[in-house]
């Protein structure tokens, strides 16, 4: 709030799981009022969250918005573990700041998109902790991509007391049993690869029945299947696996 | 799916946090078209969900849609452990399913607007699981009460391989100290009467010095503040409290 009203603010705008009309009025009205647009993608692919807001970019009625896409120098390539990881996706976010910096400076207004809700999980943090105290920020929070696939899934997760734990794929076997065990409903996130690990931990904690596969949940080509009839892996990175807490109408 | 056509389809529709405009573009397309609109209520009071969504209800362009406040028999009165409380909310429950069974069977869609997200702690999946199997059902999700606190808050909650956990306020002290302390993350919900017993468990998991406090986020009122600043007890019941996961950009 210190800064010179000469620049910009960054919305760090979730656009939700995917079905565009699960976009908030505000999402919509604040990409539709920023000068830039910007998002992440996959080389050489339109982007995730761009693709839902589509229908709001450059729809500027004040005039054309620019838009700016930063891809992800690697995806699944290179191991998360793997000490060229973190020091080429920290150079890739500094650049991606870096060009944001500049917009925000010239009094530009930016709309980070971000698939789902972008402090859950979301690559916009890693700009906006780079961003946050030099430029006024505001966060737009998103449908969540769990949200979404429990509501498509029918499948009611928390009553009461119930304890929901929200648990990576990439956790060792091990820990997503002992969690499974002790949290009446669990979703697991970040399946690709870990879906088979993800698939022994289930049944060793006796879940397995209930645990429901949710592959682009909201979208068209949307799969929502019982673990157990699940017939593929690995998954895409964006699937999810939902073990709903305690059921039954009180 | 196979209803006779002339039955009306449930809407369980999530309305978000409570900024209008944090509602998403299907919630309001189905609050406009659907002939009835329902939601709950304390014992003469507007009801939050309808607040919520109050510019879009009745602004149907074919015709004036009919509401239906539920007011719910006790809200704090009556102690959740207490026999009574299950017996009469059952009740209470099995009449509001009753009067929707009846709109929906004359053909009537109806709209049943739910605070936040209705498949995570919300009182319309009682109604949900008593309509489901007679009647065609569709849930629209909401931005939870956490997404737009912890937006509000500009804290981000979790990255890379952080557990999330979201626990009642209403589990015992023990408890929530032992599930504080294995999580990297965590949101306590539902804190009313709860607070001195939550802040006592925050303390004892060492984790009171990042934990915030969040009252009516989103809200014109709201508050956000550290728990080791709070002034006040007992919370709003729709207070909540965020502890954040790991920090610091990669």
């Amino acid at each position: 709030m210190t800064q010179p009203n000469a620049t910009g603010t960054l919305f760090v705008t979730g656009v939700g799981p995917g079905d565009p009309e699960l976009m908030t009025l505000k999402s919509v009205r604040v990409i539709q009022q920023s000068a830039v647009v910007a998002s992440f993608c996959k080389r050489g692919r339109p982007g995730h969250a761009r693709s839902i807001a589509l229908a709001h970019v450059g729809s500027n009625g004040s005039g054309q918005s620019r838009e700016i896409r930063f891809e992800y120098p690697f995806t699944v390539e290179v191991d998360v573990g793997n000490p060229r990881y973190l020091a080429e996706m920290g150079n890739f976010y500094e650049a991606c700041a870096a060009e944001l910096a500049a917009c925000l400076a010239q009094g530009d207004d930016v709309a980070l998109l971000c698939e789902g809700d972008p402090f859950f999980y979301g690559s916009a943090m890693y700009l906006f902790d780079r961003l946050r105290s030099e430029f006024r920020t505001e966060i737009i929070p998103g449908i969540t991509g769990m949200s979404g696939a429990w509501s498509r899934a029918a499948s009611p997760m928390v009553h009461g007391d119930d304890v929901l734990t929200v648990l990576p794929g990439t956790l060792p076997e091990d820990e997503l049993v002992a969690r499974l065990q002790t949290s009446e409903a669990c979703v697991i996130m970040k399946l690709g690869r870990n879906l088979p690990k993800i698939r022994a931990a289930l049944a060793r904690a006796g879940v397995a029945e209930r645990a429901i596969y949710v592959e682009r949940g909201t979208m068209a080509e949307e799969i929502i299947v019982p673990i157990v009839a699940l017939d593929r892996s690995p998954a895409p990175y964006f699937a999810l696996v939902l073990v709903p807490g305690r059921q039954g109408a009180r």
